[in-house]
């Protein structure tokens, strides 16, 4: 351990705000190459500098807890990842996307093949890792199980077993951002973004700025986590139907079931669609975004429910996005329009289900090009009575609905519960 | 929105490396003050560069998102929360521990009362944020209506209500890192730690080794939710009992019930627990820490489970920390010497019932100096049959058990589910 502990003093320190000479290349990045090769490896590793070629490092914000071990002695620095059997259990892609650069630009298309497509250079000591990973696994919810006993699943042995069990193939994808697309993206030039996200993280790596010449981005934040329901080859056979929800985390609601929203349920039933359209020979989609709390994070999430509770009048339906906006400046921060690359990346080109009544969400995809044919809203015997509030609004606001859109007085009639109860 | 667009363009570029002059004060931290005013406030802001007395910024990763709503124009990057009715639902603490400098060193106690206690230097246009926000939520979890079914839980009207919804307190936390305070729970110097902290994130936060007068940062990683059950009182009164869980997320059993492992079934036993506690006229407390994978990471847990199940003669209790080894380099990340630190700042001296096997988290917990009476095990008809592969693992490595701990010939032949099954 104490020698382990000293491994980090030896190397001096590099301001990164100043150019690093490198003593070896690193791989070129042509973001939008079809061939793997030719587009060139990611490297974001921290033992050989030289190799470099993107700003920040892996595994999102866990990098801050790989400094603490390295810090602790309990880390060497210069682990690198020995990636035997770790190798995707079915094979996703190449789709005609991945040669798009603007049709993907907050992931690695070959994020999951690494150590496949660029075996040579991880011979010669450069350490690349993997930013995406496939697994299988049988997953259980209590709500599928109900769904069992109610009659509207039945089990089939083979997507869903006796007990409940559904057979997923499941999907851990990290943020890579190729800078000048997102910046395409969101309409800004590369240099305000830029200079945005190195000015409103209160500094975060100077060579958002400095480095214009690093295009790739890995930045500290949340990924996301794909499962797929049935064979992931129906994904993109047009003649097999697909459902997909594409899920905002909700920790609140998706792990402890608070009332105050429909998060928990309506993933429950996005489950449910995405295993009946599997059953019937097609597949399912759910994917899981860490954005908690409209990617505003818990703590503002909390502070804005005391203050819709505690306003004039309670908690109404027509108040519901203010009090986001006070707190927060903006009632969301998700930027929908990155959430269509999953969806690229895994060669959809139509969805026949949409298990969702997000119109952000839906313009989204639809702006992508990706054909949606029916938006199948959540049943109404699954909104907390708490939530209505929520589901009230989001209507009034644009939200996908089959009834009538509820005017302002409807609005102003519908209420939470006060803090006290 | 073209005007808000072109805000960010009036500010020039402050390389943080570099000294910035202030042009009025910031206010002086003295970490560990029992007084708010004399301990000081922490200034996060990205406002009045002149006013932040920090590393980094508020909302943990989310700042990163911030900073797309400022870059596309939808956030003006003056704003200012507007904190009106966002006050905490019932108080916590002072604790005699917030005075103490070495007991809370990840967290900041005032985080919840911030706009209370500083008020005038808001007043003054100090933009000081909460990090901390308590609310009130009912919650209804399948497995707590299952255990009222069952005969485990009675419904009170008052802790547990009709339909199996659940009275809690619930409060989200941001990190603060004191540095000076972790470097010393991590037995490293200061210097040391601000240096990994730099290197093995890929050069976040210059400031870390440029700024030691700054001591204080906000790390770009999620925070924690603690959900209270029963009266906040009852968690300081020795006369009344006490349960607590620490569970480290897992997504994939948290939210979608994956059976590789215990999390889930844990969660749910835990809350029981804390429900039961709460019941008898104590009180229960549950901590959610967002760590996902032992902190190394969804990608990183998914390569493993893949090199586990592939390993030569499968996934076995006697090979189940190796892998996570080969591919991270240590078999877990989570630092849980940081984590007493929210006990401690909730006030509580003593746990009569620990829900949790875990040696590491015990051992932390105990060693900051609070008395821990039972530890309660996950009962065994909770256990999926494909984690007991973990579990033995686990209670083999030093985990709590009640029962005979494994053998290496007893570990060997425990085994997990194929990758093809």
């Amino acid at each position: 351990m104490q020698q382990l502990k000293n491994a980090s003093k030896l190397k001096h320190i590099v301001l990164t705000s100043h150019p690093i000479r490198p003593v070896s290349k690193p791989p070129r990045i042509h973001w939008g190459e079809i061939n793997p090769r030719k587009r060139g490896a990611i490297v974001g590793t921290l033992t050989t500098a030289a190799h470099r070629n993107v700003i920040g490092t892996h595994s999102g914000s866990y990098s801050v807890y790989r400094a603490l071990a390295v810090a602790s002695g309990a880390l060497h620095p210069n682990h690198r990842a020995d990636l035997t059997n770790t190798f995707p259990v079915v094979p996703i892609g190449p789709h005609p996307s991945w040669g798009n650069p603007d049709r993907i630009v907050s992931l690695d298309p070959f994020g999951a093949i690494v150590d496949e497509v660029y075996a040579d250079l991880y011979k010669q000591g450069y350490d690349i890792r993997p930013t995406i990973a496939i697994t299988k696994a049988h997953i259980n919810l209590p709500e599928i199980q109900d769904a069992i006993a109610k009659g509207r699943l039945a089990v089939d042995g083979k997507i869903l077993k006796d007990g409940g069990s559904l057979v997923v193939t499941k999907v851990a994808i990290e943020p890579v951002w190729h800078l000048p697309g997102l910046a395409k993206r969101l309409d800004v030039s590369e240099n305000e973004l830029r200079r945005a996200l190195f000015q409103q993280t209160g500094g975060m790596f100077p060579e958002l700025v400095t480095h214009p010449d690093l295009q790739v981005f890995l930045p500290p934040i949340g990924g996301m986590t794909v499962y797929i329901i049935g064979d992931v080859e129906a994904i993109t056979d047009p003649h097999r139907e697909l459902a997909v929800r594409v899920h905002d985390e909700c920790n609140g609601s998706d792990v402890f079931g608070s009332d105050i929203c429909t998060c928990r349920p309506y993933l429950a039933h996005g489950l449910e669609v995405c295993t009946e359209t599997a059953q019937a020979g097609g597949a399912g989609v759910f994917v899981y975004l860490r954005k908690e709390g409209r990617a505003l994070g818990e703590v503002t999430k909390f502070l804005v429910y005391n203050a819709r509770k505690r306003q004039e009048g309670g908690d109404r339906a027509d108040a519901y996005f203010n009090r986001t906006e006070c707190v927060a400046g903006v009632p969301d921060m998700r930027f929908q329009e990155l959430m269509p690359d999953v969806l690229h990346w895994l060669g959809i080109t139509q969805i026949d289900r949409f298990v969702s009544m997000s119109d952000m969400k839906y313009n989204a995809i639809v702006n992508s090009g990706i054909k949606i044919i029916h938006r199948i809203p959540i049943p109404d015997e699954l909104i907390p009575a708490d939530a209505m509030v929520e589901i009230a609004a989001k209507q009034a606001a644009g939200y996908y609905t089959e009834k009538t859109v509820p005017n302002l007085v409807t609005l102003g009639k519908i209420k939470g519960r006060s803090l006290s109860d």
